[in-house]
């Protein structure tokens, strides 16, 4: 198995990029690791180790977190990320991670990559938070703003796949977001997707309202990217302005300040669990070949992570289980 | 000045209806309150005591919170929100409020009031909690599912209009709710929607993404009904799911038992203020002729608060002030 991993994109790129790649070259000797990026850069965090799972694709080009994406895809294309991209294309690579610009990445798997046949839209499915801590896949959330009745529908299939072949879930419920639990709610869009997933091969659950995703009441979440975005980004603010709130409350006396003290680490880990930023790599699927997006400040351990994922969605043949299923219609 | 109100709607009707609208007519007398609903049960409740600016109009049905809207207003004729409607259509009355079926009123408004000339769709519009307790008020937020980018123009230009009349801002701010905060950012529907804020007669503040929505970056929020929803619902369920966690986290040890007791009120100030619901009523913002929806579970002291909203609002002309800002096209 060989996974392209561009060494230029994030925030802690080369090094901590580097690191993870390392971290991974060790543990899972099957592997070949291909890292794409400038090989003197490369090299200078290698210290002399070059495992022998562990290549190095020279790319003499980066794009930035401010590049245009669809400009910056088509003209750099001895750029990192599409060097990664192409490599998948190519048949050089079954995945490729990035923590690189992410509407970049979405271009580079739409462009580059190129799209499974049968999907008109591919979708990025990252995981939400839950309470439990296990999290729900959602999707799409961010690839496209607007979507029609068959992308959702395309989107609950492709995402049902993911947390069975990925994730090992036999019968992932699938939900969709929407603004009540009955049947006739919604707007026209959401209306349209009912209908069309009752008869999807899915375990479709029915409409999930946003209120409820955080006691995790389904395993794949579709939506719209916008829907999404507007959730994820309220589910967000009330976090973060009610932590702000109870920290206030807790430092309000001394009795109160030293009850603070003991339940630093819990607020602290409702905190973390309320950063949906933190929760792992997010796929693009639709694509031809597996795209990873890590988050932009992904350490040598998120990367590292991300790479053991993509091994198992490789292994689980997700890539191929979609393709199967988008062929027969 | 003449106010209807709906005596039987809501879930603490007629006896809460009744107590609030005796408070206002005994605060207001300048005011002529009429009551509409059973007249037996109204009686029972007003205990011998009907003040000169009281009242009772008969009305022997009633739409329950169960009941179809559109068919429960179209059959109903004599049912008590029906004729509050009635009475403002035919001029009998200013204003109407009721606490009852909220899908009902709706149509109670566009069908028995009827719209303002000129508005294609009236928008519900609840006031949002923020953390300073002053509100950002919202709409579409109900009425109306889909959404076209002229409807979203015509929400900013009622909003602003309310929140200057009714609560005296000068310059209400208007935003956009949208996925990020740069001009060309959202779905089809926001990117055109900007492109008509901007040459509105509102002072338009552009994009507000949901998380800042608690901060009050803007006084009039303007969406469809759907992503409104979806936003508040977001918000509602992660501060309830987040209170629950901090109160668990509070009951780890004696000393956090202890702060507890201490803390207690802030917390339920907190989770007062994430409570939408207790924010007071909603207009219905488009008809010809002032609507409020009171929550459900509405007490007297909500219905006297919203029996003030509708004096202050008639008084300043709201209606009339929309009328002519949409004859002008």
């Amino acid at each position: 198995m060989r996974i392209a991993i561009d060494a230029m994109g994030g925030d802690h790129a080369p090094e901590q990029i580097v690191h993870g790649v390392l971290e991974a070259a060790a543990e899972w000797s099957d592997t070949q690791l291909l890292l794409v990026g400038d090989t003197a850069q490369i090299e200078s965090f290698l210290s002399g180790k070059k495992p022998a799972n562990l290549t190095i694709v020279h790319a003499d080009d980066v794009i930035g977190p401010d590049d245009e994406p669809v400009k910056a895809v088509r003209r750099k294309k001895g750029a990192s990320m599409v060097v990664a991209g192409q490599l998948v294309h190519d048949g050089e690579a079954e995945a490729m991670i990035s923590a690189g610009n992410t509407g970049a990445l979405m271009t580079t798997g739409l462009l580059v990559v190129g799209r499974i046949n049968g999907i008109e839209r591919p979708a990025l499915a990252p995981m939400l938070p839950t309470m439990d801590d296990i999290g729900v896949l959602a999707l799409d959330l961010g690839a496209n703003m607007d979507a029609k009745p068959e992308h959702l529908l395309q989107y609950a299939i492709m995402g049902s796949i993911y947390r069975s072949k990925v994730h090992g879930l036999e019968q992932p419920r699938v939900g969709l977001l929407n603004v009540g639990t009955e049947a006739m709610k919604g707007n026209e869009l959401t209306k349209a997707a009912f209908e069309l997933m009752q008869s999807a091969p899915v375990h479709f659950i029915g409409n999930v309202e946003a209120r409820d995703v955080l006691i995790r009441n389904c395993d794949v979440l579709v939506c719209d990217g916008f829907a999404g975005n507007i959730m994820l980004k309220a589910m967000e603010g009330t976090a973060s302005a009610l932590m702000r709130e109870v920290r206030n409350a807790l430092t309000s006396s001394w009795i109160t300040k030293l009850a603070a003290l003991t339940v630093r680490p819990k607020l602290q880990e409702l905190r973390a669990k309320m950063d949906y930023k933190e929760h792992g790599a997010a796929p693009l699927l639709g694509v031809n070949g597996l795209v990873l997006k890590c988050h932009g400040s992904s350490d040598s351990k998120a990367v590292k992570n991300a790479i053991g994922r993509a091994r198992t969605a490789v292994q689980n043949r997700l890539v191929e289980s979609i393709a199967t299923e988008f062929s027969r219609k």
